[in-house]
């Protein structure tokens, strides 16, 4: 089933150990729309500028993602520039300049309306809300957010939570929304504010998911499930940019390819979110997505399962 | 087949955002030797001093664990006094007394010198060498030890490097001990200095083994293996020492429980080092672990591996 994912396609200019990229391809939504591709159809709604052209169009073209709801309008699209010299886990923002994506109204193409699945990307929860409501028929909505959000658009962001069924944030954002350092206290509290599953990212150390009954097409009594998907210990991460916003498109875009979700396409769909992360990683900006195989996918989702499983 | 543990059998005093509890049985030797007891029998080298009395004795005497090799002389007990009011994955120390320990010279009973597994947990590395020089028949020898170790000891410690089997450290101590921040890379470095086997503890993250076919009994060609061990997400984490002393027990008391040390006993060996470690945080001190069951312990395991296969 196909998934429309709204936020932002971006230029990132980025410096880790590895060496030095200007303006890459990158966004939430890019990473997100690429990594999903790989399992499902995706449809993309972002605004880019007069910078975004044919080279960037045919990243998207090559993935069969479709990009009819990227709006083009004059002037520079969205630009970050950050580093990761200390740090591979935490950017150090250098410049982050909003540009088109500062007026950015959600247009939804008629074509995208019977969309099942609704991913909201990291973007402004007003954004996020107005799009969910503009798709009421999507069966699924998953949505991601950031601290910014959390400590200075709470209201807003609280009334997306409402219509939303799966969250996904990593530890900092989960105990800094809930108000609370313990993580399951802190998860039960989260998702008491709407969504019936959260997926805390870990970064290097992989990701939990906390779910219920609810998560699943066939609800039975209520009953709480905890699922930790690892992380592959990697000999080099050259780019951690766009690391959690490829789990989400592995996640999400397995569960969306799924026709039912059960207990074991959730953990799956985990298991794919991890994987590619872990790619994502190896390479510059989607560099990596980009020449990706569904076999390499396939592979290293075996070599996931030798890290975790007993037998 | 028996381990022979050696290292400190102390008094702790601590605070954590549960409580306070004040001189605690505690120590390295003693979360170890107890975690370690409910897989196989254990002995117990230390030294303490007249505080240690017939209730401490009566906590391994309740395990069944040796104690003849626990060396009682005039003076009080190795003590230590910490919290974790700020952070519950590193102790603040407010006090360490090193008293009967600062003259620490390991004698070993004869009856203990058959045993094939021999633990040196953290204590100065020159004791830890003068211990595996003793028992040269010690078929598989694992030890831990500590920044402080790492950093002024290097020399001592890069000995003990040399006779260990395996090597149970954290995330930080693998790196500073390698001089590398990449753990991929820091692993193989340290396996390079001596130990086949490196398990490195990320604390509420569990636990990440790297190993190959020398780990084994049964040596193939030189492969690389990873495996990770989750670790429980927990509700209330009510003291964290011992932790990591428990899960090195955990795991190594359930190798030394095989009769063949094979890829599939090596991997549930992380999953009992992870299950003990997340006993021994739910009460103060040595509690949880005294009031443990053997059925507890295969219930956890069921439910750790619920939480990390797929099927």
């Amino acid at each position: 089933m196909a998934i429309t994912v709204v936020g932002s396609v971006a230029f990132d200019s980025i410096e880790t150990p590895s060496g030095r990229r200007e303006r890459c391809l990158g966004g939430a939504a890019t990473h997100f729309s690429l990594a999903a591709s790989f399992f499902t159809d995706v449809r993309v709604i972002a605004v880019v500028g007069e910078d975004f052209g044919p080279e960037q169009e045919a990243v998207f073209q090559a993935r069969g993602i479709d990009t009819r709801g990227i709006e083009r309008i004059a002037g520079k699209s969205f630009f970050w520039e950050g580093s990761y010299l200390e740090n591979l886990n935490e950017a150090k923002t250098h410049a982050t300049e909003l540009n088109v994506f500062a007026a950015f109204e959600p247009k939804i193409p008629d074509a995208y309306r019977d969309s099942e699945f609704l991913f909201l990307a990291n973007i402004d929860p007003v954004l996020q809300r107005r799009v969910r409501e503009a798709m009421p028929d999507a069966r699924l909505v998953a949505g991601d957010t950031m601290n910014y959000w959390i400590k200075d658009h709470r209201a807003a962001l609280l009334e997306v939570l409402k219509g939303l069924d799966i969250l996904l944030i990593n530890d900092t954002e989960t105990k800094m929304l809930a108000g609370n350092n313990n993580l399951v206290h802190a998860a039960r509290a989260v998702m008491a504010l709407g969504p019936h599953t959260l997926v805390v990212k870990h970064g290097e150390y992989g990701a939990t998911a906390f779910f219920s009954s609810h998560s699943f097409s066939k609800k039975d009594a209520y009953e709480e499930h905890i699922f930790r998907a690892p992380a592959l210990p990697l000999e080099e991460v050259v780019d951690p940019t766009g690391a959690g916003d490829s789990f989400a498109g592995g996640f999400f875009g397995y569960l969306a390819s799924q026709t039912e979700i059960t207990p074991a396409t959730f953990r799956r769909a985990m298991f794919y979110g991890s994987v590619m992360g872990s790619f994502a990683v190896e390479r510059f900006g989607t560099e990596r997505l980009q020449q990706l195989t569904r076999q390499e996918i396939d592979d290293r989702f075996i070599l996931f399962r030798e890290l975790t499983h007993l037998d």
